[in-house]
């Protein structure tokens, strides 16, 4: 992947709707019309949520839990990237050092954005993924919908 | 919680009702009439199923990404506790070493079961939740229906 151009995500967009999923959308910038569109489950929905203030769950999150663990323990996060697709499904890498090394960590994209947050690392996506582009009517139209969450 | 009498956790059921939501039991042994039951979120209960060999998830669950980099970091952990009860919700704390001392994290009892599971450290209840006690047909028709899983 070190070939492939990354675009470094400023804006998140989530969207949860009873019968298709949650969605969540990153963008380069609040005036770009392409995106990363990804469907993510519940559970993974609920961190981002969370990171984003939108929801305030009475008990830690998993990732919540890992959180307040690595709070003592010696890590720091640089990036994560959601590198590519394979069979439907988008994978990510979470770029860390530990112990004086650059070490990386296969994750699911939801779970590698929610620590990014939760980490203030950056979130870099492949431009290959950025497939899609919508009509200025179409993004007026999304945008209206859409929680929009600024970062 | 330091009066409280802990019973260390031999045994693990799972069970998932479509409905009536996903279930953990654990019990001392495969012998006692006490348990400890408890609802799951579906993510949680496939970190427990996953750590148990039932599922096999293509992609890293939550807790599988943070157990890949703790891979990485100092820490040892010495148990979990479920501890106590309130407002309907069971609290859990996940004990561990670090930096030469002892802390704890605030944990869901679901997501302490599941570290533990991978990083096979006891799992310890409060007796006092041991609530309820089947007769020996219910316990046989219990077992009829869930999956069991020795660990």
């Amino acid at each position: 992947m070190t070939t492939e151009e990354m675009v470094t995500i400023g804006e998140i967009y989530l969207k949860a709707e009873p019968g298709s999923g949650s969605m969540v959308v990153l963008k380069e910038n609040a005036e770009a019309d392409h995106y990363f569109m990804m469907f993510v489950g519940d559970a993974e929905f609920a961190a981002i949520a969370r990171e984003k203030g939108m929801i305030a769950p009475k008990r830690p999150l998993t990732y919540e839990l890992y959180m307040s663990i690595m709070d003592h323990l010696a890590v720091e996060f640089q990036r994560v990237e959601i590198t590519h697709m394979r069979e439907d499904t988008y994978y990510a890498v979470v770029h860390f050092l530990a112990d004086g090394s650059e070490h990386s960590a296969d994750s699911r994209p939801s779970d590698a954005v929610a620590l990014a947050l939760n980490r203030k690392a950056p979130i870099m996506v492949s431009r290959s993924l950025f497939r899609r582009e919508l009509t200025q009517e179409e993004v007026k139209e999304y945008e209206g919908i859409v929680k929009k969450v600024k970062f």
